[in-house]
């Protein structure tokens, strides 16, 4: 099943995906189910009942009347992963523990849903608004001092997930802090792919594509720390609930294209990757995850540097 | 004014003191009002209604009747400065950008209200459950690209904050990650100072006292970032909302009081610094920030390791 909230002209709802452009509006199919996902996730039977509801029916709606939004709109938290791709550690030459998951967090603000624009900032604060295509873990259940063989009993679902960083930001301290904060810089949709139909995740591949060139490319069994082994660690200190997401880590670049001119105002950085570009107002960028979707976004200047109230 | 989240016998409120112990529930004074403390700061003279509605009012109720809730529930984001003060980032020996604040960032279920117990991990997770005594600022009016000489312009007002941390997880990586976020590890409150009554904020002091005893002392001057400065490099990527908590960071500590004996259980870790004792179940921690509050905490054991779901 593939679940999403939306923005409809008449308000906010959650949908369930019937076909490839066609929605079942869950207010309609399932009335007495909460209207967003956060609070469905909360009910034990909250994904199966959405499931029911939406089970063989055609879709009265279409996804081109609704804008997409972020699945899961105020998570508690929304954890992610530095460094946890083995080829994305050799490239950048930084270090990380092979026995700990390297995690950091983002606030809900610093992501929009699929098909919003991601906002990359103007020069004179950024030149290297990154891509970072991710697989995002969407937790069902929630718990604490989760084992590594009960951990995806808690996972709701997949998701695509860029995590769009502002260098310069990431750099200037030990902590990435604002680097991976800017607002609306990255993205998460569109929707929520349960594991029945993902299938083994580890078996999936995340590629990135900007403007239709594929710029990351990995198996996401090349993660040094897998979706358990990470909700076992941070179930350790932290209690997970319902409507967490946890993005997985980015894995390494792709070969520069054959032809591809080098392009030294989108390679700038502290660790040249000859494959990797910085994002530009007018591209466009997509991370998909096989097995789960395709989430895409265009890029948009953000607003010039001026005082802003409120 | 000093103004309030609580738990009363008939729900949730926000209050406003009327001397030591006695105070005006908004509910009753205002109820115009919105019921909790982050639409008030939205509002853009909440606060101001919010003083009219208490002043000079006796208090009908007594804070014995009432539990203190973190003054905000649910922040969008709480920011917190690593390495902040002078004598700080001198006995950790750890280095830090001297141009850019150092941030890293909170979950609202890792603090907990005035009077509430922190969780201490058991020994099989940690040892190092280490208070840090800081000015927490709260956000009032929200901003983007906030000047320096605006930036006092967007406070609310000032409270205590414990910014409890669990050393073994901070240095599994490179960011800090879980070892700031363990569940109810930290505290705020108990109340918001509005800036008229603390006066200049850089002249006040933080106190830090474990059973009593004093264990970190200094001037809010020895600050490597002020809170102008933080509000406007924060405001450079990320829009700040009411009700935004930034925790200002921890200073040095005091030299270990005379006549105390070395205990080593409570003094492990990377950076030995004398005056420093981690918490156990059954101590009490406070932190003052004069001319604002003080908040005291008992500490508790925190659940023992074992799968829990929900």
């Amino acid at each position: 099943m593939r679940i999403f909230s939306y923005q409809g002209r008449r308000g906010k709802g959650v949908g369930v995906m019937a076909g490839d452009t066609r929605f079942v509006a869950l207010a309609e199919a399932a009335p007495d189910l909460p209207g967003s996902l956060k609070p469905i996730l909360e009910l034990p039977d909250g994904l199966a009942r959405a499931r029911r509801a939406a089970d063989g029916k055609p879709g009265e709606h279409d996804i081109s009347e609704i804008v997409f939004l972020p699945p899961i709109e105020e998570p508690n938290a929304i954890w992610a992963l530095a460094l946890n791709f083995k080829l994305h550690i050799q490239e950048t030459g930084l270090t990380t523990s092979d026995k700990y998951p390297h995690l950091f967090m983002r606030h809900a603000g610093s992501l929009v849903g699929h098909g919003q624009a991601l906002r990359c900032p103007p020069f004179d604060v950024s030149h290297e608004h990154d891509y970072e295509g991710e697989l995002a873990v969407v937790i069902g259940k929630g718990g604490r001092h989760i084992p590594v063989e009960k951990a995806l009993d808690h996972v709701a679902g997949y998701c695509p997930f860029n995590e769009g960083s502002v260098r310069e930001f990431q750099r200037h301290n030990r902590n990435f802090g604002l680097g991976k904060n800017f607002e609306e810089s990255g993205s998460i949709g569109p929707w929520i792919m349960t594991p029945d139909e993902s299938g083994d995740i580890a078996k999936q591949y995340v590629i990135t594509r900007l403007n239709g060139v594929e710029r990351q490319k990995s198996t996401l069994s090349d993660m040094l720390f897998t979706v358990e082994q990470v909700i076992h660690y941070l179930s350790t200190g932290y209690r997970l609930r319902s409507g967490d997401i946890i993005a997985m880590g980015t894995p390494g670049a792709l070969p520069k294209p054959a032809g591809e001119a080098h392009d030294p105002d989108r390679q700038r950085g502290r660790h040249k990757v000859e494959g990797k570009l910085s994002m530009r107002p007018g591209d466009r960028c997509e991370v998909e995850i096989t097995g789960v979707g395709v989430l895409g976004n265009p890029i948009a200047a953000d607003e010039p540097v001026a005082y802003r109230v409120g």
